[in-house]
């Protein structure tokens, strides 16, 4: 008997991350430990959750808290990761994440002198 | 100047769907239209909004919230769409969409001699 | 007995498209047959296929090939669809078709008086 | 001047992974690095390459190729991944990996004990 396979479940479960991150990521001298780091906050974001703490990142990961609050310091020390002020509906302030420094590096190919990706024939700035 | 391009958005902005739903809707008899709604009922659900209105619906379409009840119908009809009970935290019950039945379709392939949709349990082949 | 099943071709047929785009077409003043159109060219190109002839196309839909030639002329001439020149490895010019108009007005909101996007906050520059 | 953002190429360039790996793989044991090597073997296979070479796999990461080996080797003991023959087109046999036992224990919460998904009140029947 078949019964409790469900589609819907897995087509639902799929999300979305950009290919230049796993073919680069090497090249900007991050380890797999930052780049899982990294997906989690993605994830977290994807789900919601804009400001995850060190703790809700490492019961995913084989690091503890501790470690992760320093991988984030590292991420931000390497302009990968920004926090961010961000204003609620209430006028509200809190702080959130964003990834955006490592997009423009990964999409502009911004890493002064070589860059990872294939097109980059526009790096006057 | 560069100043306003927000990579984070595009990269947060993407949206996942069963590539087999393009190429075989036009099998499965479905209209351009109807696969839109199915689309739209995907992209509310993953936003967290588990049963949309037709209003919900239309007012991204071209078709009136009077149409898309229709269309609803239809698809519930042919046993595209269903809708199912959820129980939430509090023990209280309420309606839900469910696309199973047409994941269950697609991915399962049985659409040989029978009609397009219908949950087979199980393939002796 | 379950045998059937194939979670790998489920997981892998799973396909990325811009949130934006299904919000954002009514608006845009596309029909659903335009936007099923530009999905299956979408698709086409992530598949390898940088230039699915109309025929490709409406295989996949309710139209026929005419009325899909139509609607990549309509495309084109609403700037949402290019014809472009590539050049591939062996010099030889070919051509393929690119979204980057569409997704530049989604993602810009670069819509002369009334942007489609939600934030637009940083037209001014 | 703006001239160089391609979103058509950030558009394309993502790709899709299921979600609960992400959140399982300290469950299943699963280091950060052979996550990584499992991710890479999906994207290769997404562009077609079924049997990316422990060299392929290892360029883009901070492990050797030797390193990558070990991990490969380990992960088919584990029964994450496994090898398999497909039958091309001219009756040619090749082989390719294959992920689906780590997609099985993953949705289907099949680790005799204790499941690694949220969501096992399915389980019973």
């Amino acid at each position: 008997m078949e019964s409790h396979m469900n589609y819907q479940m897995i087509v639902q479960d799929q999300f979305v991350i950009p290919s230049i991150l796993l073919k680069s990521y090497h090249q900007l001298k991050l380890s797999e430990t930052e780049v899982m780091v990294i997906l989690h906050i993605h994830r977290f974001q994807m789900e919601g959750n804009k400001f995850p703490t060190p703790e809700d990142i490492a019961q995913y990961t084989s690091i503890s808290g501790q470690e992760c609050t320093k991988i984030l310091r590292t991420l931000i020390q390497k302009n990968i990761l920004v926090i961010e002020q961000e204003e609620n509906e209430n006028k509200l302030l809190s702080e959130c994440y964003s990834l955006e420094p490592l997009w423009v590096t990964l999409y502009k190919g911004d890493q002064s002198s070589q860059p990872p990706v294939q097109d980059t024939n526009d790096q006057q700035s």
